[in-house]
């Protein structure tokens, strides 16, 4: 049997076992009796309700609304899987509402959504908005997410992120922080192709620039070539970041390139294009689970890159969960109406920040790694790291409470950053 | 302080401490270690979400759909608290989804709907409906809520049921069997007054037909008195039950009534008119917080009376809760399509005989009772009684297979209900 065969049979096992799936609702508080039961629900439960519905703001203090994210997807654009409809979507997003639960004590629920017009998807999601306390958006396939998100963030007074979008942003833009430091670079001046020009690669170029990449630096690629002004076929996300230049094929648009952000498909960069990119060369190829350019032939083509992939068995995993669980433990936490721009550049920052610091030994040995500092093959930090609760979740709070969408105050952010931290143990 | 004063405050303590809320959301499978969640999510994940995308009924083998029901509600009709709207409603909602884990470990989860319209609530629950394995209306107010459950009982494919009408009627009507059982009068030949006119009332008035009480020995009454087929302002569910009869007020229509069933307001029901009811009078008082007639009252005026009411403070209490979770329960295990009237009756059935077996030593310690039997105190079982989720969920299911709405066999009925003996343990 082969790995593969071995991991689809115990993932399989994984999810059938016991009672099918991977979450459960479960009550947290007294249960069991007569009287338990009478402060639960009837008689008890009418005084929580009667001061919510005299003063909505309320509901945060006798309900789980606080705490509670719904991952919501229709199933349009699930992992490499394509559009594959809302049941066949459901254990992926059970798993992410795992994740959530796992990472930053949040508890997610997942929605399926049976719509893939824009329209009546937000409709259904706005009509159950006042459940939940945020709201992530998931594999749902471009252009839809472009206004599913815009309008359900217009239109909800609670964070709304798509995740594919901006989670994606957020930890390419750590890890390319990190990059250019180890690179010697200055951000202002990195050159930028981005190869893609799905949502997640619009959303990691708006954020680059955000970091203070320039927009004249980036060049954008499609599966046409290089995004050009010279072009007549581009949609308005496109012309956004069409270059003046007359250059139309990746391969060009490398030349002296200080970045590769991939998000496209396996075997796109060639080692040939790898070796005309400038020194130190940046490559963040996240085409899953075959990268744009294999991890072997990257390093040995060019000895000098700094690589990052989508696959947790190679150096410097660009994984979601790095971001996703921490931007809504802050979010939720100062009660934020939005997730704005501001909170995602404190993540990323937080994000790259941590990863220069040492390493505990404890996540050393989660990984049987005997040692591992910050360089080229340790930019951003590892998944299970406990730290990372605590680091990208209070940087997100403050940067909510600094731009103004926080609605709760924090007296004390170290008060706030031991009680993560002992959430996190 | 007084009784309610206290109740008050422990309710607000017992929803605020620790975490808000009383529901949390946790993994139900490893998920500690980077293997773990390379099964739960990307890679593994993909297996199960592949052989759905095939397969659609396999979503029930590797997700948690098939134990998993909805809580719905807009909140225009919350308990005795009425229109108070979707997030005062939560309190609720989460203290209903406690009940279904608590009594039938179902998994429950809220959903509060920010919409009064039928049609739009109707497409906003349709839309997510691929997320769970069966719905249960709430708290939802007339007439929209015969719209909403008719429109998504026949659009989906899942249970749908509105708790408020039929959870109520299934348990009123095993009151009725036992009530008529005491009294030594059959089904057939019993005069019911129904006082009230509301969702509940017409659910109960329905399935006490279906039980065999003759539509012409039966009189509803509302506001305005007896809903009399000489009335002029009858809405098409009241024209159902209009009599023919010339009697204009609930006194005339008491008259020699073998029963009475108040699902309207407080003293409603006089001691006069009691009085003038034929012998051992069947009355269910079910108005909240305060009966149709006090109970003290009512034993006074009549001591033959068999009386039930909503209260836990009182023998007889026509608590939904009896129902609700066994008969999704049932309803879940053989995967129905439906809760239809055969699946109802079986539940009342069920619930009626349950109280005529002789209660376990753990329930009477539970109440702090020394003894129970059978009779005008003991009607139906008590809502801590374990064996209702074999008993009831098991007549549930078989009434289910046995009327074909079933799409999963059970083999053996036997290990079917000794496994929810061990649940309930």
């Amino acid at each position: 049997m082969t790995t593969d065969n071995k991991l689809a049979e115990e993932a399989l096992r994984y999810h059938s076992e016991e009672r099918p799936g991977k979450i459960g609702i479960v009550p947290t508080k007294p249960h069991r009796t007569q009287y338990d039961l009478s402060l639960a629900y009837s008689p008890g439960v009418a005084v929580p309700s009667r001061i919510i519905a005299q003063t909505p703001e309320k509901i945060y203090d006798y309900t789980g609304k606080g705490n509670l994210v719904a991952v919501v997807s229709n199933g349009t654009a699930v992992l490499g899987l394509g559009n594959i409809g809302p049941l066949a979507a459901k254990p992926v997003m059970e798993g992410k509402c795992m994740l959530f639960k796992t990472f930053a004590g949040i508890d997610a629920f997942d929605i399926e959504v049976a719509e893939t017009d824009p329209d009546a998807f937000v409709r259904a999601v706005r009509a159950i908005a006042p459940t939940f306390g945020g709201i992530n958006l998931e594999d749902i396939k471009a252009p839809e997410c472009f206004e599913i998100e815009a309008r359900l963030r217009d239109e909800l007074d609670i964070p709304v992120m798509h995740d594919d979008q901006h989670g994606t942003a957020i930890i390419t833009s750590a890890a390319l922080l990190n990059g250019a430091k180890i690179a010697g670079k200055e951000i202002a001046r990195l050159r930028v192709v981005v190869n893609g020009a799905g949502a997640a690669a619009i959303a990691c170029a708006r954020l680059f620039l955000s970091l203070g990449v320039r927009r004249e630096n980036m060049v954008l690629c499609d599966s046409r070539g290089v995004v050009s002004a010279h072009r007549e076929d581009l949609n308005p996300l496109k012309r956004e970041f069409a270059t003046p230049r007359r250059i139309s094929t990746l391969a060009e648009a490398l030349h002296d390139a200080d970045v590769f952000l991939g998000v496209s498909k396996a075997d796109t960069l060639t080692p040939e294009m790898l070796r005309t990119m400038a020194s130190n060369p940046i490559v963040m190829a996240l085409a899953n689970p075959d990268p744009e350019i294999a991890y072997d032939t990257a390093v040995v083509s060019r000895p000098d890159i700094i690589f990052a992939t989508g696959r947790s068995d190679y150096p410097n995993q660009v994984n979601n969960v790095l971001g996703f669980p921490y931007i809504f433990r802050g979010a939720l936490d100062v009660r934020a109406s939005k997730i704005n721009e501001e909170m995602k550049l404190a993540a990323a920052h937080a994000i790259a920040a941590l990863a220069r610091e040492p390493i505990p030994a404890s996540v050393l040995r989660a990984y049987n790694l005997e040692k591992l500092e910050f360089g080229r093959s340790y930019l951003i930090p590892k998944p299970l790291d406990p730290r990372l609760l605590c680091t990208v979740a209070t940087a997100v709070a403050r940067a909510a409470v600094e731009s103004g969408v926080a609605r709760r105050p924090v007296a004390d952010w170290d008060a706030y950053a031991e009680r993560l931290r002992t959430l996190a143990e």
